[in-house]
């Protein structure tokens, strides 16, 4: 251990190796995982756990507490460790089936799976992002409902942030956002072990962070020695002093301590090897034969954070009782509020508004209005754009902007940067008494992607406004125009893709968003105006429908279609006007307006067979962009209109007309299905 | 003109106004675009291309001119107009066409579009990311080319960038690594206009990026007013003096000089109305109703850059004529590689090799070898991985790594910024002269999206290694294991993804990838061994069928199929396995190993249906992956096997098999699909 300069007390140090051995033995017996970083950062866990965070383990859900984020997730034995000795629900056999089959002790830590873990890391940059989130949500909500001298929102944001989780690009955005807000409350750790996986850090990192954390207005803190558990006693006291900016702490660690292989790359991503987890035992004064060993000592030590956590638990439950007392409404929002309920009758000015006699509008422009038509029944509702809100149409009216000197506003200025804005919308929910949407072009959610899908993995029910949502865009051509992003999309699990084809179709999509507790929604809006459906001249919303994914806005005359064309978005408009070229030449022809696949796909069979009969073969599908992934709605003897190339830049009209969007190309694409129908079966390419 | 303290002289103004009223005129006439940028960083592309850029407008495709980045591609008009005065092939009615179908003058600058236009720019932070790709490729060429005196390499590369270019993580992450390789002959202009389109740059980025920039290690220069010509020299000079750090220039511009909306969001995005050209020609002194004017005085200034490139290109063909003189063979690489040609017998190498024989073995294992196998003969292949150069198994053997001191190796180490190796891979393919590939984990292509769609978008034949591919890799969990990765890949237009199935696939696949020129290519590589494929029996290498995408791996006994089960990377295995119980149970089936899809779908419908025939619906795709697009090969009556969900932190073998990735999922999908065939037509989601 001669790299540790300062010993800990004797009970520390037995916590600390209690730490280490167990993380050693945990990733030794799944003969995977990441040894090195909870051995190193040990101390620190330890210190944090039982010293400065604020939570109880018999309530990992408490409103009020810390938010622990360990971002570089790989070192996932540390939290696993550290939260059995709290005593949260995660037991020793847990640890012993680290990243075993249906163990909730996965490789990376995964939040649901285990209480105390608030947000799914691994995926390098993600955690610390998202962690500015959090802290955001708590300025967001403080500034809200503490009032009168009551301060029912008073937590702090911890991050354990690795060289890899500083170097992604989604963190330089989130922490250059961090340091212009002011999130004071938000601590990173930055465990600078000079190691990475493929050698010591100066191969490709010879930045000065320190100085760059300054430059976005970070207070930077030096921790020489993680091994001092007073020196961490002291930078937390540090950080906590600071009220007017986040605080980054270099914190000197040496990644594998004890072990043979202490400082060296090969300590990060292996098991150390039977005979170097007994070497390193031996080092610490271990039982070189032990597993998972928890000594007396250490539970009794650790016993005392559950004491700590229910006493700080209680007087908060007091302070929110004189709260409730005091201000009942508030009281009640704020619980309701932090359980993700929505209240009664939030819907109704959606529900209410028509738009069959209105005139044309975008879809941006009517998701425009669905947010400003919630937004008074929905406090909890915030949201912003990267710099693209006269665009995206993501403006609340009236509510204000959020800024480093005034929290109490919902309108988020991302600036430009799409991935901040997707990490910290998925952190402003995994905080929780929010709902955030976060705006921009669709072809940009190419630059979130990563964000997107951690939200869908964990459960997050972030929304992400996504308009420009075709090559009708027009002039600004193929670097703007998306093609492939609607597929690439749909691919990915537990997302719903909404792309509404007119505002009543827009106004319903935004009511399945938002009632959406456990996934994540993307909107596909338009640029362009789109004239409202009439529905048959009936008042009809299209509430219902759109909730189901997909269903029959036209039926073929005589009400036995001879060919299907179903489209998306302002393709639906297309579709219409395609088959009534269709009907005038003699083909009855049924139009299926289909704004969200996925949901049209969990329906009940009947729903399904009704909307897309098995026996009508003949079908097309329209959508302005890629065909991929439209075969599993057309079948073999379908036919599909869409682009599979890259865009093109002209007025938008023209563009789609060059790249085979129009009425001619559905036409003879049905034709071309009612062929293949007619000659039978089998499938050609 | 307020603004401006420093009036250039008068000819320079006329120059200066003549670039700012054909920006202004294009965007107007197009009524779309985006004028304030042009004219405001009119003064100082003017400087750039008449005083100091290497370049010869007549020979756009010179091997050592300078490179110029627009990174700011909404500002096209600016390029467009300086290319036009300078005498490349953009003509006056290009101009008047810009944004018009079938134009060359795309909205955003497009590659190949327009000669002179080096990179495809529009989506922030790219142009000024892949500029550091060029910006090293420089080095790297130099170092290897200039010897014994002779200097053919050696040019320096300019990039002019936007707010936003900076604000984005991309270009944080490849300005920390330009400054860790001290990529001196980089300037990066920074347009600091304190405007973004939603409002003052102080709503969302107040850190002190000068400051940031110096900590990456960069020089930084102020040019507070870029209307002084003079000091635009003043800091050309200077950073063309600092010969170890990369420049920025804090250059302090107007946005729409001179219009009424001079220094306001309106001038970003809009045309400024004709009224406001009108206003703004008349504080230019410019006649007001002239559209497009260039003055004879201007045209005359002009010519001399034509001149001026003219003799810098022929001192340079002297010293291409001395240095082949007096290094033959060096010089005949070197112009090889700028044109993009491969020598003879590069691939006898990976041909020759057979894996028949060999031991079970990784494809990233595989990889690993084509890329050594092939790299004595193609010094132009160099490459790199985010850190994980032991996993990804990009390691060129005894070739050196690239560093600040030395160029002159072939491995680069990017750490962990995946977004900043695919926008350094492109550039170094657009600068020309190498091959590059970079690694990473199939998960983390998600980073690096908008790179991997601007080397499809513009043809760079960029190849990006993603290993660990599938749930196969086990332990490390739903986090880093790909589900619908290798759908949102294929449905991007113009890039190949390559999943071979085992070794002779794999050096077969890499063929195909080095062959490439105007497309990127994607692997898809396994972490888990597989047993090389025994052809039956035959030595027959994978070479000409990997090449066709899909091909028939094994026939069904008897030669006619009842079912057909096509298969990509190691699922081919399983598919082997799956087809032998079936066979057993008096099934006749028939494999289909499907490395490519792209590529098997551009083949002759000969191949194709002698592959997979028309009149054999009984049809079971297996991929460990999103089973999204497989519906293309199975059509209606097949089966897919695969995962549309998140996966599962278990051993490999387990996850998978939890999944429904195992031999009886692929045995009763066939069967499935053999009763659908039996009951006859019909479509069923």
């Amino acid at each position: 251990m001669d790299a540790t300069t300062t010993a800990p007390p004797a009970l520390d140090l037995l916590c600390v190796n209690t730490i280490r051995t167990l993380s050693m033995d945990g990733v030794q017996r799944a003969n995977s995982g990441h040894p090195g970083t909870p051995m190193a950062l040990a101390p620190l866990g330890h210190r944090l756990f039982t010293r400065h965070l604020k939570h109880d383990p018999a309530a990992p859900d408490w409103a009020d507490r810390d938010r622990f984020v360990l971002s570089c997730g790989h070192a996932s034995m540390l939290i696993y460790s550290l939260l059995h000795l709290s005593g949260y629900e995660v037991s020793l056999d847990d640890l012993r089936n680290f990243r075993q089959l249906h163990s909730p002790t996965a490789g990376h830590p995964e939040r649901g799976e285990v209480p105390g873990v608030e947000f799914t890391t691994g995926p390098l940059g993600q955690g610390v992002s998202s962690a500015v989130g959090m802290a955001l949500a708590e300025r967001m909500l403080a500034a809200h409902f503490n009032v009168d001298g009551h301060e029912i929102v008073d937590h702090r944001t911890w991050v354990l942030a690795s060289d890899g989780d500083l170097m992604e690009g989604v963190a330089q955005e989130t922490a250059s956002l961090a340091g212009h807000l002011a999130l004071d409350k938000l601590t990173v750790f930055w465990d600078d072990n000079r190691i990475t996986i493929d050698g010591t850090t100066d191969i490709s990192f010879t930045e000065d962070t320190a100085a760059r954390y300054e430059s976005y207005g970070w207070q930077v803190l030096r921790l020489d020695d993680v091994d001092d558990l007073e020196a961490i006693d002291g930078v937390v006291a540090e950080a906590i002093a600071d009220t007017a900016r986040p605080t980054l702490v270099v914190t000197r660690t040496h990644i594998g301590i004890g072990s043979p292989r202490q400082d060296t790359p090969q300590a990060h991503g292996e098991p150390l090897g039977a005979e170097n987890v007994k070497l390193t035992k031996q080092a610490y004064g271990w039982p070189e034969d032990s597993e998972f060993l928890v000594p007396d000592e250490v539970r009794t030590a650790y016993a005392e954070v559950g004491e700590r956590g229910a006493a700080a638990g209680q007087a908060w439950d007091e302070a929110m009782d004189a709260f409730r007392a005091a201000r009942p409404e508030l009281a009640e929002e704020f619980r309701r509020r932090m359980h993700g309920e929505l209240p009664d009758g939030w819907a109704d000015a959606l529900v209410a508004e028509s738009f069959e006699d209105a005139g044309a509008a975008a879809t941006r422009q009517s998701s425009g209005q669905a947010i400003n038509l919630v937004a008074p029944k929905l406090p909890e509702l915030v949201g912003g754009s990267a710099d693209l809100a006269g665009s995206n149409l993501t403006t609340i009216t009236d509510a204000g902007d959020v800024s480093a000197t005034d929290y109490s506003g919902r309108n988020l200025h991302y600036g430009i940067r799409e991935h901040a804005m997707g990490a910290i919308t998925n952190g402003l929910h995994a905080h929780g008494g929010v709902r955030a949407f976060g705006g921009t072009f669709l072809i940009f959610s190419d630059y979130m992607r990563p964000a997107i899908r951690l939200a869908a993995l964990q459960g997050l029910p972030s929304i992400f406004v996504f308009t420009h949502d075709s090559v009708y865009l027009g002039e600004d051509g193929p670097t703007h125009q998306p093609i492939e992003q609607l597929a690439s999309l749909r691919a990915m699990p537990n997302l719903l893709v909404l792309r509404p084809a007119e505002a009543n179709e827009t106004l319903a999509a935004w009511k399945v968003a938002i009632e959406q507790r456990d996934r994540p929604v993307a909107f596909a809006l338009t640029r362009q105006k789109l004239a409202p459906f009439t529905y048959g001249g009936e008042s009809k919303l299209a509430g219902a429908e759109v909730a189901r994914g997909g269903y029959v806005l036209r039926e073929a005359t005589g009400g036995t279609p001879d060919v299907i064309v179903v489209a998306s978005g302002s393709e639906v408009h297309l579709a219409l006007t395609a088959a009534a070229r269709l009907e005038e030449d003699g083909t009855p022809t049924r139009v299926v307006s289909m704004p969200c696949q996925e949901l049209f796909l969990e329906q009940p069979r009947e729903w399904r067979d009704a909307v897309l009969p098995p026996h009508v073969r003949a079908r097309v599908s329209v959508e302005a962009g890629a065909t991929f992934g439209w075969e599993r709605f057309v079948g073999d003897a379908g036919e599909t209109v869409g682009i599979d190339r890259f865009g093109i830049s002209a007025p938008g009209d023209q563009a789609a007309d060059a790249l085979g969007i129009n009425v001619d190309a559905v036409v003879s694409a049905a034709h071309r299905a009612l062929a293949t129908v007619h000659a039978g079966p089998g499938m050609e390419l």
